[in-house]
């Protein structure tokens, strides 16, 4: 899982975050950015592009940790603007009831997620998103793709760490399966 | 369950649905409108006040049936349209996944819901509404109530069929149990 | 969509029957029968052979009609027991909430679910099966797979009428979407 | 939100998770104990007597923390057994998502969900139990009531934090929203 740097830092030290990564997990949020029709019936998908520490790109959702003492919606949107700017007008659920439950553990293979740096349990909900989308920070380029197109064998290739199970999800909970 | 007149009638003479209504269950939609803030936390839940043939009033939400040959989202806006307008800006979801299955008997006391004409059976939604609601046809007035408003022993007693439990549900789904 | 005979006739003649299935969408629920581990896990997931009337061989999931004054828990057992025997020991959820809602129009196109012969609604559930399965009446046969083998190429081919976006949903939603 | 010590202590000494508790949101499971009849419908939800620390006794359903490198359904059945025994026969389900996410906050009033010590986030799942349990630990006993009894304003006074609330939604998530 990716996520840019955290917009309120400071709480914790990097030492100490990583020492907390180690041992206990960590709590996320995730967010499949979606385009939708006059009816509900999503059209598009929205996919960021991200460059690693390492200088290789990929492909990835929007994702961010939740801060102590604030809300999982609040957590949603601030993460949504971060990646996709200011007028993006998402629409987070009125429901917490998430779609999934993604858990990125460190050992691979346990589930279908994996994230080397630490044990993060995400919770993933499917955002409608009407403004005008501006990828920031460390979001180099956002594309929206066809539901058929967000499957395809290579836009699995440009996802790590198991996201590309998770945009499948995320199509099956709105009635694609492509 | 109330609901309007079909706004495409003539499919069936009203005999002709008599008798089906008596012999397969019909399948219903179910919408509780909801005003939301920023951040998609409901604030408000919307009631239509509804006259009965008899010549009294009650409480409902957005109810009525699925058409041949259309589909559930098709069928949730053109009732959340015929009960609160045309400029109501209803945000039908996106997953098809309901919150409930309400199941409305001809025979109380089999589930929570009753409806003396049918064996109805209802997939029921939270609908964020933003435009400006105008009732029309037999929806008399429209109401919006808080979460602890609607859940009130005089709402309670205001609507029939079981409806005060959906509603229940309705805000249980979306984190209020007041 | 295919089911068996339905196992309480005589409700309609197949006349009658054919001229509603015309006119109104019809009720149905569908199973994903699978095996679970001790954790809940799904390990397997049921599919059952089945012949057309022209003699051909398809695979497909649990379906049948919701029957009126059935409840849609006493329709998933019926449909439950008729395919799978008498000692499968399936577990029906505790919620009515299914994973999906499954609308098959006799027009291929307008959902990824197609019926030739009518517009069939489908509430889905997974349902977890521990007892020892005999098919039975049309199902000739039942196999169990893993969440990979079953969405291999070959058995995408061997299902029909959008069966196996069904059933990529019904993975996708326990956790797996391979 | 109550529970028992960690069945696997020494991760933390008690000032280091302390200190983590007032810095970082921790990750819960929570599980509502049912009895459910033959074909799923709930007839009884259990809810365990619990002491405090100060000696005063409250009710409560499953709560705990989910560990490091734990999945969560693990955490899930942990929790089930430590609470219930060895013999309850817990149907964790098959699928992840949770029926709602309870986010209790150190202060009252920003959710339904409270909790003195810690920002805690609970996914929380409704459990079929279908063997005998035996409260242990700090479980002083364990009550099986109806949904109406469950509701009672004696029991919503017997329990804290806004359990009482998440008790509610399980009931309206299975149907029932007394």
């Amino acid at each position: 899982m990716t996520e840019t740097a955290d917009t309120q830092p400071g709480w914790f030290s990097p030492e100490e975050l990583e020492n907390i990564r180690g041992r206990i997990p960590i709590l996320y949020v995730q967010a499949v950015p979606v385009r939708v029709d006059e009816v509900g019936q999503v059209t598009h998908v929205g996919l960021l592009m991200r460059a690693d520490p390492e200088g290789s790109f990929h492909r990835s959702v929007v994702s961010g940790r939740v801060l102590y003492h604030e809300r999982v919606r609040d957590a949603l949107l601030r993460h949504l603007e971060k990646d996709l700017g200011p007028v993006a007008l998402p629409r987070v659920p009125a429901s917490p009831q998430p779609f999934t439950v993604a858990e990125y553990f460190p050992t691979p293979g346990i589930t279908a997620f994996h994230d080397t740096r630490q044990h993060a349990v995400a919770m993933a909900y499917v955002v409608p998103v009407s403004g005008d989308c501006q990828p920031r920070q460390d979001a180099l380029d956002l594309v929206w793709l066809t539901p058929e197109e967000a499957v395809s064998s290579q836009m699995r290739e440009e996802m790590t760490g198991g996201e590309d199970t998770l945009l499948r999800q995320a199509l099956a909970y709105v009635g694609h399966a492509p």
